[in-house]
């Protein structure tokens, strides 16, 4: 029979909208990467009682639990005593963690308050697991025919746990299979195309292909089971070998890639500075290029000209041609770049003009939008684009395909 | 006895990590404050029998069980059908809401798709709750002592299904307390300063005061309980006219208001032009003014001096005064808001110069931040400020004070 997991979450605040759960999400597709799909998923406030019961049904109905919250240090923090009520045993105080946990509160300059030592509370039985990404450590017990495995509730410190303890050790066991991700992001297909791209792919069992659209761009996900790390990353480079050939010069990276961060390095690495000159996206664009730590090295400055007669004053338009073709346009936009190439004194100039929405502009549909890129030797490369969605998300996508046409000449 | 709630959400979805449940944030806040707290929540996928057992025990727990998700055409909506199961009822469709989604359908000139009429089917002796912002109509069934409410799982429509027929009804019939609620937006005080000036209201019972700090502005939340909406609303104006008369030039709008929105209707009203001059921020201050449509009439452009020569060249802001006073000073920020004003020939503009970090900047540690907003009449006013966070916060928070000083200077 296929082995099952479920997710209990504890904490009043879950329950009283204080806080969105993000923490089933994510544990669900792990779980369900790693062969354990999570069944289903309870959320219970701070009451022992309601704890201990919850998890008791859990751990008849799976082979893996895992608990989230209710290993603070306030009062109203449970989940070791219901753990410990649960399966019957007593709390005892592990005194080396509660040294560990004295050295972490002193690495910060800071006395340990006397209600942490709570967070040293083990079950009789129980093991310990690590964590060192916060105060406190998650707890695993047996119980029934189920492991039960307790992190706490801050969604980052609980994706290192069950990505860096609970899965490697549940892998070992031969539980959950072993499993190795990698993402490559893409910028300039739509997802209907990509997908047409790759029907081999797309319904491949290993590994399995999901593409997760946002932003402008697509995250393709390869998600590979096997017996070694070698053995699954060896599928992933395979696959990725595969999308290269395909589809390769919109692929701007992989796993933690940013497309600002793309561009960055770019620039940084051939010494090359950038302005920009932006309309409807007034700032955007070159805010989104500021994102990277250390920009000053390449991004000199942008203009904003979101009244007609600035693109006039400003970046030299002649007014005839935009009473001629109109603001967005792909005269106006290449003229826009050239502009701010020469006011800036940069090597490359990036000019965005769209009709946001959600009125048309100046006979433009709302969506219509033109980028333009004055490059090196100073030619234009001009696109014009109609981008779908409202306000918001015409000025984001616009940004983006900006930056990917960016890259595109660079690399 | 207390009454209390449970929420049973429905979606293999929820369990996969492919959507991030917000529904139980959502519901678990209205219900609370309706005085029907949720006691538990349970995500179930998408499996009749499971279902089906998991609202037997919400029913047997609780005095109202609202339900999400599982309503739509599809094979594997199976909500109504396990309602009917519950309750031991047939499925009867009803030809007026077969009727009533074709109607809907063609309005969007679509032919209704033969699968949507399953979405019409109705356990014998449940009612329907009428659904404006969706095809599928909402279920309300009575079992054991408990009523359930199953609602959409976008998030969009359950909300607007629970706040004006759920609630309504809940509140008519005596179960659910009438509740009313305003937002207060405060922009300038921090929130521990804010809360020492309200210790009464801060612990009073009706209305319950929430501050929600987010983004550099701080909501003040209050949530009023009475027979009437006239009873609540007089409490939520006698609260608000306090809050006003102690901190109300920091007050800068009630409910939807958006501090660039804000700013945006004095600017129109007033027949006033804007510009920006920006570094770190390098163009989200002028992006976030332009955020409101028609912002046109008002913002003409910005520039943003990501290099300190291009300060000079372009603001006119002196080299000798960035050398002697560094980029990131009260004089500098005051140069460039002038030269934005010269340049773009507006009546206002605002400036930013700060140091977003990881990384120092001439001498400013991450955080410092100078604002300048240079006015009508040619004075200059300018404020120093030590943000927390990390680069984007700094970034963030530089902006919405800014926009904070020029809403007040406007008012």
């Amino acid at each position: 029979m296929t082995k099952r997991s479920v997710v209990v979450c504890v904490g009043d605040e879950l329950l009283t909208g204080l806080v969105v759960n993000t923490n089933v999400a994510m544990i669900g597709e792990l779980m369900l990467q790693a062969g354990l799909p999570v069944a289903w998923s309870a959320t219970i406030g701070d009451e022992e009682d309601a704890i201990v019961d919850v998890l008791d049904r859990a751990a008849a109905d799976a082979d893996i639990v895992i608990i989230t919250g209710g290993l603070g240090p306030t009062q109203d923090d449970l989940t070791s005593a219901a753990l410990a009520k649960l399966v019957g045993a007593e709390l005892v105080r592990d005194e080396q963690v509660v040294e560990d946990l004295r050295r972490r509160f002193k690495s910060f300059g800071r006395e340990m308050p006397p209600s942490n030592a709570k967070q040293a509370d083990l079950p009789r039985g129980a093991s310990w697991i690590l964590n060192p990404y916060g105060t406190a450590p998650g707890i695993r017990v047996e119980y029934k025919d189920a492991v039960l495995y307790a992190m706490p509730g801050v969604p980052g410190e609980a994706r290192h746990m069950i990505t860096e303890q609970i899965l490697p050790e549940l892998t070992a066991a031969g539980i959950a299979q072993l499993i190795r991700s990698r993402l490559l992001h893409c910028v300039g297909l739509p997802e209907s195309e990509l997908a047409d791209r790759f029907p081999d792919l797309a319904t491949a069992a290993n590994p399995k292909m999901a593409f997760l659209p946002g932003g402008g761009e697509i995250r393709l996900r390869f998600v590979a089971t096997g017996e070694s790390v070698e053995e699954c990353d060896r599928l992933l480079d395979a696959a990725e070998r595969v999308v290269r050939e395909r589809v390769g010069e919109y692929i701007f990276g992989v796993d933690n890639a940013t497309l600002e961060g793309v561009v960055a390095e770019l620039l940084s690495s051939r010494g090359l500075t950038i302005a920009t000159a932006e309309s409807c996206t007034a700032g955007m664009l070159s805010a989104r290029i500021a994102n990277v730590p250390g920009a000053s090295k390449f991004l000199r400055g942008a203009l904003v000209a979101y009244a007609n007669d600035v693109k006039v004053d400003e970046l030299g338009v002649p007014a005839e041609l935009i009473d001629k073709a109109g603001p967005v346009s792909e005269e106006v936009a290449a003229e826009m770049a050239l502009g701010a190439k020469r006011k800036f004194g940069t090597d490359l100039a990036l000019a965005i003009t769209c009709a946001a929405g959600p009125e048309p502009q100046d006979g433009a549909e709302p969506g219509t939008t033109v980028l333009a890129l004055a490059g090196v030797d100073g030619d234009v490369q001009v696109r014009k684009l109609r981008l779908p969605g409202d306000r918001p998300q015409v000025r984001q996508f616009a940004t983006t395909f900006a930056l990917s046409l960016l890259r595109m000449h660079l690399q």
